[in-house]
């Protein structure tokens, strides 16, 4: 932990949302600028809970058949260019490299922005008959978006995700591939990271380059923003065409395989800041936080009775697998909890001459503040019932939260006077097309997040156009 | 598990040591060429040893007190100017992106080669006093460095590796700390890959480009060449004054602080299959096995009988903590016995008709081909104990190399009988200087690979010069 980050105060999100963002941040030893543009230094705690996200999702993706490689980072920039709305989405996104020890590259190499292309050159060679079918792989990687505009965690030139990527025989095994990864990101942000979120399809226009389909899971933020916390595309026969990725079909004819791609990547701990952190710092989501609990003793560095109860206790619950710290700063009990709390510990246990005579301990709780005694006996149950209701507590806030801001519309009208009330997201009949988009994205800086699975409501005419609804729509401003 | 891997015939290694070496990464599913030059694709069974070495790595590097950070892979070419040797060392391997979005760039971003000159410019942030210090970092990263001549994982233009990098008030401390973490890697390498190695200190023609004291790691290959397995490196307080890193010294004055850093790369995996794979395939020490045991049901795809026992055995083996696999291929047994052999997975359990008869199971050891009929009771606390003996046995044969190829040398002539006689290693008194090691490596293709801290044997005199021996030298070719 450091110390020189003890005394950082944190502007209050209701003055500046921006500057509170990036106060949480570096009070909570997440993340600190560094001098190359757009690139971040990730610190300890920022890194342990991306860590614990790599554990936890990694388990589920290797849960559901996927197996893990890891593809170059540099790509030939030849690559792109053969799937042609690929290189039209990503070619002002990449870095490249043109020489190498003074001789001009013919072909420059491309630090990889997505690894599509590398990786399909990979599935040619080894896809030649049905039974090489299906290949599901993933990779955690680092990649690169040459960005004008850059925000810790929401918007860097390098980033890290999991890419997940599949090849089948068949458009319907790889939409339900694409589904299914969908539905265990929704379920990954819903359970352990206490995000509620809403997963639907994006519009053509808001695809990924060259799919045909793209799964997203969305939430707002209580900016009134909505962030993109992980997307799923289904990318049809059209990008394995392109590379080859052919294999015999049922009359003997070479045909191309489905395929699909899906990642999350460090934005979504962007997305855990905005939508737990407080006032008072950053709030790790329990079951994910990489410490659950500290434990703060009081003043008792040298009293034996303390720091056997301290030790007790601490082995008490890390023997039920709960993540627990034990402050040995020294540092007066106030400035304990104070760095503690910055940090987003979600319980803080103080053991003193109190707990010691009385057989007790008495735990803050992050979320609320609230303070509760509890007695030593089966204390590892009662802290992880505490956990557990903090989860649920945090998950509640942020439902309710997303319920409040989120508004039906049926003119163009209710988009203006909701998003004048500070409403976020507007549920909305939808007959229009790309032009209609555009429009909406200059005029109001809304796009369409989504056409969701599961609408809140259904409006039978479009809000903009006023035709017969075609489908139903969710439409915010974004990260 | 790659069905086009399993006809893949492997050339002996007595007719070509180096297309075996290639063939057995092919076959066993470790990785892949790609065609960017010097680039390879690391397979599911490459990067699941890879993630294991991780992990277990990972948990050592953790509970010696140091903590997970991620810095930016893009480096401005000026970081590394500030430290002249350095540079030297550094300049000809590096890649450079030149322009951004069209635009030239008057600072080159590098990609990280080592990431000394980008955490060091973070140090210089955070330290400011005494109660700043140690400050005990490490990254797990993917690093660049642009080579002629390439050869799967153990010399490739981009490699992962963790790069552990520390700072501290006194000299003292910083070199305890570059010997345990040489020592960690010397425990590691040795206890959970089965690979035996010897501990010494580099020669200042054979250090990191800027260090004070290089501490390594080296084995002997069967091919008789060592190989460097991990380095520790004490960096003295230059680079940290060339950064800038200091700190308020005793009488109130600013200090730099001093550094260490070490690394293992995937280098190791190299070393891995080297030292313990043979002419069948891949051999995975068990320890480190992704995958410890394979279940092969022998003709068994729809007798209930045999499916349950395949089952029952599977979950009482995993139940204390083995990594096993059911093979489901359906493919018969000739085939499932091959295709795991190759891949290296320590212990193949058949299960047939005659098994669920007898109530056994007949176990083949990846490393002796020896079988054995276990009875089902206790069946994991056996299976575990063939593990840990099949450890053993490796790390013996090993040692048995090593100490067979090792030669005492006390004339050049000894040399070079020794390298005609096919030794790899030679223990020999040193008094020599640069100007000696360039002929070494010149006319016998030899370094010094290490100043040993454990000399076999004490040579009085110097093997080339003939005056008494400054230091015992341990002399080979190497990778």
């Amino acid at each position: 932990m450091s110390s020189s980050n003890i005394n950082f105060r944190i502007t209050p999100r209701a003055v500046d949302h921006g500057q509170w963002y990036q106060d949480v941040i570096r009070a909570a030893g997440l993340a600190a600028y560094s001098e190359v543009p757009g690139c971040m230094i990730i610190e300890p705690n920022g890194c342990a809970l991306w860590n614990r996200i790599r554990n936890c999702l990694g388990a589920r993706i290797e849960a559901t058949g996927h197996e893990d490689m890891m593809f170059p980072t540099l790509i030939p920039y030849s690559y792109f260019k053969r799937e042609e709305r690929h290189i039209e989405g990503f070619a002002p996104e990449l870095a490249m490299i043109e020489r190498l020890r003074g001789k001009v590259l013919e072909d420059p190499l491309c630090l990889r922005p997505t690894s599509e292309t590398v990786i399909y050159r990979y599935f040619a060679e080894r896809i030649q008959t049905r039974a090489d079918l299906p290949i599901m792989i993933n990779q955690w990687a680092n990649v690169f978006r040459v960005e004008q505009r850059t925000l810790p965690f929401l918007r860097t030139m390098e980033f890290h995700w999991q890419e997940g990527h599949t090849a089948h025989f068949s458009e319907e095994e790889a939409r339900a591939e694409a589904l299914l990864m969908g539905e265990e990101y929704r379920r990954f942000i819903q359970d352990e990271l206490a995000i509620p979120c809403i997963s639907g399809r994006k519009t053509p226009r808001e695809r990924f380059a060259g799919a045909v389909d793209t799964y997203t899971i969305e939430s707002l933020m209580p900016s009134g923003k909505a962030l993109q916390c992980a997307t799923s595309h289904y990318l049809g026969s059209e990008f394995a065409g392109a590379f080859g990725v052919q294999c015999i079909g049922a009359g003997g004819a070479l045909m191309p395989v489905h395929t699909t791609s899906w990642g999350m990547s460090t934005r979504i701990i962007g997305a855990i800041i905005m939508t737990h952190a407080d006032d008072r710092g950053m709030v790790m989501p329990p079951r994910i936080a990489p410490v659950q609990v500290a434990i703060l003793p009081v003043g008792g560095a040298d009293d034996e009775a303390i720091q056997a109860m301290v030790r007790a206790v601490r082995d008490q619950l890390a023997a039920v697998g709960i993540r627990v710290r034990v402050d040995v700063s020294g540092e007066r009990i106030g400035r304990q909890h104070y760095a503690w709390e910055k940090r987003g510990v979600p319980l803080r246990l103080t053991i003193g001459r109190t707990e010691v005579a009385a057989g007790t301990v008495t735990v803050t709780r992050r979320d609320t503040g609230e303070k509760v005694v509890l007695s030593l006996a089966g204390v590892e149950e009662k802290v992880a019932a505490l956990l557990e209701a903090q989860h649920h507590s945090l998950l509640g806030c942020a439902a309710g939260r997303l319920a409040d801001r989120t508004r039906t519309i049926e003119t163009l009208a209710d988009l203006e006077v909701g998003q004048a009330e500070g409403a976020g997201l507007f549920a909305a009949g939808w007959a229009g097309g790309e032009a209609e988009e555009v429009m909406l994205k200059e005029r109001f800086e809304t796009t369409i997040r989504c056409i969701p699975d599961r609408p809140c409501v259904t409006l039978p005419r479009c809000f903009l156009t006023g035709q017969p609804a075609r489908e139903q729509v969710l439409i915010a401003k974004s990260y």
